[in-house]
């Protein structure tokens, strides 16, 4: 089974991020505005008690994150994700650095942890060049504190149910 | 904010489920599968502690559910929505009771409640009509116990967020 591990953001600010992936992200209709903190993993689904003993450990060792959201932003050319991007800061850091301890999967897609919700991805280049100026330019500034975590697996249509909160209580 | 508290069955029987919805609800996108303990309901932010605690004592009095799915079946013609039946247990019914309890608001859009997963809503009656035949035909056997409920807060898009989940551990 494929689990993610994410924070979702306020009602009012999954609105806004909303607006821009119902025109431009391909995974809209998957999972609502999200920050991913630890990217899809396959688990058995025999050993998920493990994985969720784990997840309580963490959480109550955390306090709420503060998502810093001060620019729009993209990963090309490694991709044509355009993404809100979210300021560094311990706690999000340490959370990603417990999620790719053991007992979960230890493997990073990616060498670095750049925080973010994504709001645009699957374009094609010309797509990506079209829009990127203009989303750039957007003034964006918003903060916000997120007090839990969400474990997610994905269905075979490719949309993610959530399985369990927890609440970050440290 | 909207608000609706549900069961998420088993990955399993949810990719079932969505083989349906994929073609035959207009909610597809919105929701994964799911069971519907109590319907959408209007309720302020401010007071969203109060509801919180207020699952969390349910689902410390409540066992774990068994969902025992028998049969294809429709509400034509009170609406067009086709869904597979659960049959009535106590649980399910204890549980659909405390969620129309103050705190939560106790008007019910439905006199009884049939516990249910849709798989086809929003059909002209000339759709409903097309497939409701072959459907109710499809022998249907399938039982689980779900251990957990969710609060989930709906979007501006018609989408539903997960806010929180509560286990059953009674």
């Amino acid at each position: 089974m494929n689990y993610g591990i994410v924070l979702f953001p306020s009602k009012k600010f999954q609105d806004t991020a909303n607006a821009y992936r119902r025109r431009y992200d391909a995974h809209y209709a998957n999972i609502p505005p999200h920050v991913t903190l630890k990217e899809s993993f396959n688990f058995d689904e025999e050993n998920l008690p493990l994985i969720t003993r784990a997840l309580r450990t963490i959480a109550k060792k955390h306090p709420p994150v503060v998502i810093d959201i001060y620019k729009v932003d993209t990963f090309y050319p490694q991709s044509t994700t355009i993404f809100y991007k979210i300021k560094e800061n311990e706690t999000l850091q340490s959370l990603n650095d417990a999620l790719y301890t053991e007992p979960f999967p230890t493997e990073k897609e990616h060498s670095v942890f750049v925080p973010h919700v994504t709001i645009a991805q699957g374009l094609s280049k010309a797509e990506h060049a079209d829009i990127i100026g203009q989303l750039t330019m957007t003034e964006v500034s918003h903060r916000e504190e997120i007090d839990r975590m969400q474990l997610l697996y994905q269905l075979e249509n490719g949309s993610w149910t959530v399985y369990e909160t927890f609440l970050l209580e440290g």
